[in-house]
Order: C-alpha cells, then sequence, then structure tokens
C-alpha cells in the first residue's frame, strides 16, 4: 500500500474489513463471525417444518436482514481491495457472492427449498474469519502435518477401498438377495459400514458364513484404523520436531538444516 | 497453620478431613469415597420402577442416612476451615451443598423426580477423593497434555462441525423427508452419528446418491479419528519428556541434556 | 535338577511337557495347542442346536477324547513337577483342572447347559502355550507399556465413568420412559453404548434437545478415544526406547541405565 | 537385457508394458489403469438387477470390449517377457488370467452370477500400476511398519480372540436363546461386533446383567483399540527415523548420528 493511499476512507476500511490488527477490525471480525453462525442457524431452523409454520414472517425477516448486512459487506469488499477482480473470481469471493444470491434468487423462483443448501454454504465463510483466530498456528502446523500424511494416506485409501469392494463382492455372494445384499455397490456399501465400524444394522449379515466374514472384516478394520492414525502421529511429530531445529545458517556455505547440537556446519565443515 | 492453631480440636479435624497424610485422614477419605460411590447408586437405584415399587422403606431410609452424614461433613467442612466463605462459595462447596439439598427440598415439594438428577451430581464430589489417589502425579500429566492440544482441538472441532452441517444439509436435499432426514437439524444428528462411527442406524441413507455420500463421509470419519489421537500423543510425549530431562548444563563443558537423577555430567565426569 | 535326577523318566517327561527347547518338546506343545483349539471348537459346535440334534454322538465321542487326553496330560503334569501342590493350586493348575471337570460332573447332573461355560475355560490353556511362541518377548514388551499405562488409563476410565454416568442420568430426565430411556442405569448403559462409538441403535434419542446432547456425547467420544490412545503410544514408545539405553555398569558404583553417549558414569563420575 | 536384444520389438513392447520409465511405458500404465477401474465398475453395475435389465446390452458389449483388450495385454506380457512360464504362475500372472477366463467360461456355462466374484478379482490388477505410483515408497514405509508390526499385532489379536470367546460365551449363558444369543458362535460373533465398536444392533443385550457385561466389553474395547494404534505409531516412527540416520562414524572423533545428507562431521568438522 503506497503512502497517498493509507489517509484515504478506502484504505481506513480495507483496514477493518481485512485486517485484524486494530481494534475496529477485531470488533468488525467477531461481528461478522456472529452474524455467519446467526445466520446458518436461520437456515437450519428455516428446515424444521413446524417452527417454519410457525414462525414464517420472523425467518422471513431475518433472512432478509442477513443478506443485507453480506451484501453490504460485499459491495464494500469490492470497493476497497487493490484488484476486485481477483478477489471476486477468488474462492472466498464466489463463497461470499453464493451467500447472498440464494435470497435474490427466490424473489422471482418459487421453490426455494432447494435454494437451502446454497444458503447454508454460507457456512464456508468462517473459514474467513480464522485470521483473527489466535489458532492460526496451530491449524498451519495440522495442515503441514495433514499434507506430510498424505502420501502415506492416499495409499492407505487405496488398499481399502479395494478391500472394500473385494470383501462387499464376497459378501453379495454369500448373502445375496434375501438378506439385503441386493447388488454388489449395496454390499460394498455395507462392506465400508462395517470396515469404518459405524454399522447402522440396516444390512447385517444371518447366514453363519456372512457373520464369519464380516468379524474377520470388523477386526481387520479395527487392526487398520491404527495405520492412519500412527501416520498422522509420526508427521505431527515430526512437524513439530522441525520447530526445534535451529534456524542457524552457515556463515560459509549458507545452508540450514543444522542440528541443535552440531558445532561444525555438516555440509562444508566450517565453524557455526 | 499457625504453632497455636495446630493443638486445637478445629486443626485436628482439618488434618482429617482436608488432608491425607495421616492414618486417620486416610481413612476418612476412603470411608467418604465409599459414601458417594454408595450414594449415587442408591439414587441409580430409586430410577429403576420394579425396584422403586419393591424397595420404596429401604431406599427412604438409605436417602436420609447419606443426606445426613453429608450434611453433617458439609457442616464439619465450613468449620474448620480458615476462611468458610470462601469454601462455601468455590466449585467443590457448591457440589457439596447440591448434593444434600434436594433430599430437604424433597421433603415440602412432590415430583422428586427433577431432583433425581440434582442429586447424582454427589457424584462429582469423587474428585474431591482424588487426593488420596497415588494417581494424582498421572492426572496431571494427562491434563498437561489435554490443555497443550486444547487449540488444536479447538481448531480441529470448528473443522469437523463445519463438515458436519455442510454433509448434513447435503444429505436433507437427497434423501429428504421420507428417508427420516426431516429437517437439517436432524440431518446434522445423523451426519454426526455417522461421522463419529456410533452408526445407531434409526435413520439411515435409502437412495444409491445418499449411500454414496454417507460411504464418503464415513471413510473421511474413519481418516479423521486420526488427527485428535496424533495431536493428544505428540503432546503426551511432550509433557513425558520435559518432565525427564533437565535443563542443568555441565560447568565444566558446558554440555546439556543430563537425566533428573544425574549427579555427574556424563560427558566429562564433573559434579553437576 | 539334580545331576541324579536327570536321567530318569520323570525328568525325561518334564522336558517333554514343561520345556520346548528339544524337538520333543516342541512337537508336544504343537499338538497341545490344536487339541485345545479343537476342543474348545467342540464346546462352541455343541452350543448350536441344529448341530447338537444332527451330530449327538459324535460330539459326544470327541468331548471324552478330549477329556481322556487332557486328563492323562494333567496327570502326567503333577506327577513330573518337582513340587506338585503348588502346581495343583496354580493359577494354570486350577485351569487345567476345570477344563477337564465339566465332563466327569456331566456323567451325574443333567443340564449340561451350564457347564458349556466351564468347559470353554479350557482356551485359558493357550496362554500355556506361549512359551513356544517366539512373540514371547514382543508379549512382554506390550505387557510392560500397557502396565506403565495403567496408572493414567485408570485416572481416564474413572473420568469416562463419571462423564457416563451424569450424561446418562441428564439423558434420563430428557428423553424418559417413553423413548426407552426407562432407568438411570439404562440411561447409563446407553451412554456407554454411544460415548465408546459401539451405536447399537436398541434405545436411540427422539426429541432434539436428547439428539443434541447426544450429538455432544458422540464428539466427546471422538475427542476422548484420543487419549488412550496416545497414553499407551508414549508408553509403548518409552518400553522400546528403554531398551536401546545400554546395559553397562559403572565399575566404580555398579549403577546401571547410562546413556548411549556416555563417557562418565552419571552417578559418581568414574570413567565407564 | 543383452546388447542384442535391445533394438528387437520384444524388448521395446517390454519397455512399453513393463516399465514406466518411458512416456510410452507411463502412458500404457495410465491407460491400464482407466481400463481395470472401468470394467470393475461394469461388474458392479451388472451386479444391479433393475440396472442389468435396462442396459444389459451395453454391458455385454463393454465386457467383451474388455475382455478382448486384456486378453491381448495377457498374451502381449507372455510374449515379450523373459521367462513366460515364471510369469504366468506368477501371482500377478494369474490374477491376470483370472480377471479374463470368466468371460469366456460364460459363453458355455449359465448363470454367470457366480462368476462375478472372479471377474472383480480385477480389481487386484490395480496393484500391478503401482509402479508408476510415486507413492511407491510411501507404500514401503508403510509396508516396513506394518511387518515390523505383525508379532505385536499377532500377540494382540491372540489375547483379543480368546478374550472374544471366552466373552461371547458368558453372553450366551446370561442372555440365551430368547435374546437372539442363539448359540456359543453367533455369541462371539455379537462380542466381535461389540468389542470393535461396529454395533449393528441386529442382536442387543436385554437383561441388566447382560447390558452390564456389554457395556464392560465396550470400555475393554474402547481401551483396547489403544493397543494397535499404539504398535503402528511407533514402528512407523521407527522406520521413518531409521530411514534418516546414516550408521557412518566420523574417522577423526569417532561420533555417530548423522545426517543422511552430511557431508561433514557436525562435531568436529572433518570430512565424512
Amino acid at each position: 500500500m503506497s503512502e497517498s493511499q493509507k489517509n484515504t476512507w478506502r484504505s481506513k476500511m480495507h483496514e477493518v474489513i481485512y485486517e485484524a490488527d486494530t481494534p475496529l477490525g477485531k470488533w468488525f471480525d467477531i461481528f461478522l463471525l456472529v452474524a455467519i453462525v446467526a445466520s446458518v442457524a436461520v437456515v437450519m431452523l428455516e428446515s424444521i417444518k413446524s417452527f417454519r409454520a410457525d414462525h414464517a414472517e420472523l425467518l422471513f425477516r431475518l433472512e432478509w436482514a442477513f443478506t443485507i448486512f453480506f451484501s453490504i459487506e460485499y459491495i464494500a469488499r469490492i470497493i476497497c481491495v487493490g484488484k476486485p477482480f481477483r478477489y471476486i473470481f477468488s474462492f472466498m469471493g464466489l463463497v461470499d457472492l453464493l451467500s447472498i444470491l440464494p435470497t435474490y434468487i427466490g424473489l422471482f423462483v418459487t421453490g426455494t427449498q432447494s435454494l437451502l443448501v446454497i444458503r447454508t454454504i454460507r457456512l464456508l465463510r468462517i473459514f474467513r474469519i480464522f485470521k483473527i483466530a489466535r489458532y492460526l498456528s496451530e491449524a498451519q502446523t495440522l495442515m503441514k502435518a495433514l499434507k506430510a500424511s498424505r502420501p502415506k494416506i492416499t495409499v492407505f485409501m487405496g488398499a481399502v477401498i479395494s478391500l472394500v469392494i473385494i470383501m462387499g463382492t464376497f459378501m453379495y455372494m454369500i448373502e445375496g438377495d434375501a438378506h439385503g445384499f441386493t447388488s454388489i455397490p449395496k454390499s460394498v456399501y455395507w462392506a465400508i459400514v462395517t470396515l469404518t465400524t459405524v454399522g447402522y444394522g440396516d444390512i447385517a449379515p444371518q447366514t453363519p458364513l456372512g457373520q464369519t466374514l464380516a468379524s474377520m472384516i470388523m477386526i481387520m478394520g479395527y487392526a487398520i484404523i491404527a495405520v492412519p492414525t500412527g501416520i498422522v502421529s509420526v508427521e505431527l511429530s515430526n512437524v513439530q520436531q522441525d520447530k526445534k531445529i535451529t534456524t542457524r545458517v552457515c556463515a560459509e556455505c549458507s545452508q540450514e538444516g543444522h542440528d541443535d547440537d552440531a558445532v561444525h556446519c555438516k555440509y562444508c565443515g566450517a565453524k557455526l
């Protein structure tokens, strides 16, 4: 931001809306957080039939209040940002737009039911708020660990999906139509329900052979759940240890990553 | 505690009730523990209709026996403590009061049913007993690790709740009223039941699309459960390592990393 | 064992039955393992009504074959062991006796049904076999880690049980008789089913408030499961690291537990 | 491979089919992956009755298209490999054969239903593709950790199976025929469903005693799940640490623990 811009109202507004260092910026963020959560709550309440029947008027007014507030906020964001188009077509910009559009569309189209889902997209706006969170660095640590675990988790998921399809097919052959295993996809669905230990019980094996195979799947699932947990534990521990590695840089070769107890640079041998 | 107080009966009583170093204090704590567990058991048995019908007399007498014992203990605690008001309005003081009040109120008000819950608050008194537990340091280690994990767990919980609301809304749109997904809150409830792998089966998806989405939620839940586990593992490991390694530095060779029980430097042999 | 005994048939038998270093001892153990597993399988098959009706004769013969074999083994164990009474009243000795008694009792008493359970106690005999397992040291590592985790797990279990009783009581008040929460113990049972993510669905909350509380319990259970996992992970890792500590003993003060990289004894400063 | 062979069309084909370093080899692998997944999808869709009725013609044609493609690939693999018989009787060779046979058999035999399972064996062919995966080293790390955990997991599984049989037998005695526990194997099945926290709810204890025992099993299952997770976490962490630290020793100061990428000793600066 250039010196000249700094004192205009646009930069002032930018500070309030986009940053969270000033008291005003912080309060704006907190107020926005409350508005987002409340507006999602309204959408949820609206989906309850009896509530909708009793409080149609109230819900209608609240919905419009939130929409107008979010619209003003959306326009303000466009005005005060440096590159408006970049914002509009960014992920967050699209989420912001999607969270106000449904109410306007509802004016012209009836059957707002299907717009309910789009309205709950508002919840994604909460991520915008994370900047005030003092938890930001925590989230970054988590994200780093999850990113580092991704290749291993992908391999693991591939193995789980193969297993589930093969097991589901076997159960389809063993139990068959009569016991609810009406097709392979449904049997695979059952295998997922079982392996993940969810176990609805809407479909359950009834033949001794099926129950034996199911037992094996369950015990497998019990052992298998250890794998992603182990992966994430190790990566989280790595991420935290990386933090512990000193930030010392070798004066000779400028390389980093030296251990705490290193006396000499491990790359060029110069004294640290 | 001043020297003069030490020999009075009040300080003697204080020793017995509040401390656990003397044999008498220990026995008092054990007796109290048994009384608390027994009184909670009585409340639980009273809630069983057939048992209440058959043993009304016995339950009534036991209830009063416990209440009178706890009342005497409550008064004794007030008498022998240094700052009575501080105790009365402390969390533990209020719990102590709440565990005797309902029986007295029951004398004047009928419909004791709603007082049953308040009576089970007695169970919280068990925490008072933890002072005899040789497990105390263990509990502290656990609490420290959980406290250290809190910011990460909070971020994680925020992500889980957002996920659950969005997924619940999608399922509400896909499955709809006919299959038990009667409102968004109910669908969110279903999503929580599924993601946490509880899986009651009171509501279960029946359309192929719904079952596909449900499968995705389950597999996600399977991977997601790894995250809090990893967090707690790492923090517990950190807490335990912090305990073991002192920050002492050898005066001779300036090296660190000495064990708690080290008397001499393990590198140069100098006295620490 | 004295030199003179070594060549008698008793010591020979002792070698075969109690030890597993000689080929004969190994084969005896493997044969015994097969016999135990087979005899438990017979008990399990006998409990299936249709199977019992069809194969009564076969089951009867097999049962007696196993009983006679185990009886001979039991007598042999008594004969060849040094202190017979010590063996008879040891845990394993009682298990050995209990695994043959029911069949003999069945001769005089009808209604063997209730003896079925005692017969499955035979399965405990499998632990006797672990001595051939090359997995023994693995089992010891596991046991050590679990023993080290016990105090923490105990504290954790105490917290979980308190939580479950309080939550169960609340659900009993909220949902009440009409929705299956007929008493506090039953509600506590439901709370355990939910918190451990088992989720049978035989009892499930039906009021919005109950479902909200249930959701909270589930998410709690999801986070809580991280705690024992973290505890065991850390203890297992500790046990394995302890193994890495050298077995060097200081020549001066005879103390152990020195680190890999220690040059001097950390207790007396003497050179190692 | 000898120099002379290198330019023949057989070695060219070998390069495309068996290797993934050349662009052509990569494209072949990707195309094969898509074909395998698509052919499994066709098998799954075929098992859905309504879909089979509507699209019998399409499914028939797709099935033959995939079979012919896989047949050509199978013959090509035999032709261009050095030792054809070794390939044919290798695990992957048999899987390749099994994935084309069912369709040909279906020409002569009716009742293709039972051949559906064999056809899904095709999915195993996906493992062939893993060679292109940049995840290969990840899979190796996972496999190494799982292999290292095997003895501990085996001991653990043995304990779990013993526990489940004993618990199942007790429940069979307590609940009995009337509540769905019709035989010991069925009760053991229930115990597995409960201990692994799957909890279908098709069989659930109904007597107070049975529910108490069930609660104990659930809480045990809750604690027990910590064990395999702990095992895998520790082994994964070991495998990763083994990777990072070389066993190189500095020639000057004889100290160990140097990183993989170290060129100079981090303690004295001498060249490694």
